[in-house]
């Protein structure tokens, strides 16, 4: 594939021009906030490198796409694409990332963090004995780049880590990979449960009440799609107690609005979609590899099925 | 060394009653609480199994005593002990559990639970990148059973784990162990410090002004003893920043008093000594091996050296 002009559409594109020309000098680049996009910059370019797709625009004569996210939902979920254009996404640190992000909220949860944080307003010593991760069971739903690390991470302090996936395939790090279709009997028994998928028909509002009513005392953790869970029905299972605390990084719609009743459930943690940012420099890295190559004609394991939609 | 008659003096000693008397037939045991310590249940025993000593009362009958916690402080530190009693200790999964509550404090505050928290209640969606483990460096003091636990969860994350000790030999897990005299040098460049020494005359008050003013936006987290802490050069240098925030398990007085000023701090977490609990099953697993070690005797991995106090 010839690409010799690029566009850069983002916010942090001072940074990614910095990191990005001095590498490259055999190609054309526009280095462009999202508010400076126009239909001439598209029509110039090859190649876009952006977070998402801006609708109004004609993308016709762009060859090559590259997002800066993990996730593509924004540029497949529920919209045509137009199957000639290559769609590549950003791999980087972001398992890291969310395995570490998972893994306070577990601890936090593990060592009653909350319980001696409110004793110690109260001037109050009263014991209470912190429960061991070796004694845990964790399920992951998407055993994919994000899935594979947190199981790794977990596991590898002892955790015992079920996965949940499509295909069902066995994957390293986990002590069982059950198909998404028929992994019901064992969610009973598990205390924490993770979401990583990524965002497709298959798993819009996936954790609905028929998921969340064969939980008792669990803790859920989304860091996949906030598209993917049934707010009303994660509400309703925290009022149950079948899920005992909920921490929300991902949401239906980000920013998160005021007057949504999640900010105010006090078993509920929200943040505001930090737990795998792109770095300019980690950014950078992973555009100038995909972009070397292409150019080189090798295989692009960042490659997206947008089949699949992930 | 011929031990007939077992006195286990424990709040716990219900428990340790049931997982004890099925295991050993050949011993005399009696198993009190510390409420009903008396000389004649003492002069009885030749073996002594609590969690410390109480003062008049003649030990002299007892031959071996054997600690149902980790640390012998309550034991040696500004008594006498007469060289020809044994003293024995738990050794048991304390090391993993305090590398546990060490871990979610560190990620706790990588992770920005506190921040994200108060925006949530204020319904504010502001974005704060999370600091990432491998980033950052620790120091631990104390190079034992349990600095070496911390040492080998922590790197097995990433982290870069230094270690403080009196020998300062190297240790697996370590990326280096200095002396105790000469390692002020490195101190300043270090994230988190966590103190996991025994006290003795060499770790009363170690933490004072002098190693405080070397740091500059520490975390600082105790799990040794609260009495090798200056606690009005603790204040100071939170007040100071030079300690960003504490996270103490062990005071110098427990239960802490209501109106120590630590309580009151808002950069500080208290727990009630609840770090490395010694649960009956551990406790009593530890101290049937040490019987079936001595009676076969073989060497003891948890016997203390009295002289060193540790």
């Amino acid at each position: 594939m010839d690409i010799r002009n690029i566009l850069i559409v983002s916010p942090m594109y001072r940074e990614l021009k910095l990191l990005i020309e001095k590498e490259v000098t055999d190609k054309s680049f526009r280095f462009i906030s999202e508010g400076e996009l126009t239909q001439d910059n598209l029509s110039w370019a090859d190649a876009l490198v952006s977070f998402n797709l801006k609708a109004d625009y004609d993308y016709s004569t762009v060859k090559w796409v590259h997002s800066l996210g993990a996730g593509v939902d924004r540029f497949l979920f529920k919209k045509d694409w137009n199957e000639e254009v290559l769609l590549t996404r950003t791999i980087c640190s972001f398992g890291q990332r969310i395995a570490e992000y998972c893994l306070s909220y577990f601890l936090k949860d593990l060592q009653f963090h909350d319980t001696f944080w409110e004793q110690k307003q109260q001037k109050k010593w009263e014991q209470r004995t912190p429960k061991l991760i070796g004694e845990q069971k964790v399920l992951v739903y998407g055993t994919g780049e994000i899935g594979q690390m947190i199981a790794k991470v977990f596991s590898g302090l002892g955790v015992d880590v079920f996965g949940v996936s499509l295909s069902g395939k066995q994957s390293a790090y986990f002590k069982e990979v059950m198909k998404l279709e028929d992994h019901f009997s064992q969610i009973s028994e598990k205390n924490y449960i993770i979401n990583t998928l990524p965002l497709t028909e298959q798993t819009e509002k996936l954790f609905d009440s028929s998921i969340f009513n064969k939980l008792s005392d669990v803790g859920f953790i989304n860091v996949g799609r906030g598209a993917s869970v049934d707010e009303g029905a994660l509400l309703q299972a925290l009022n149950e107690n079948s899920v005992r605390f909920a921490v929300l990084d991902v949401f239906e719609h980000e920013p998160l609005p005021g007057n949504n009743p999640l900010w105010s459930h006090p078993r509920v943690q929200i943040t505001p979609h930090i737990s795998a940012v792109t770095t300019p420099n980690e950014g950078a890295a992973c555009f100038l590899e995909t972009l070397k190559n292409i150019d080189e004609n090798k295989l692009l394991k960042n490659r997206v099925d947008t089949k699949k939609g992930y």
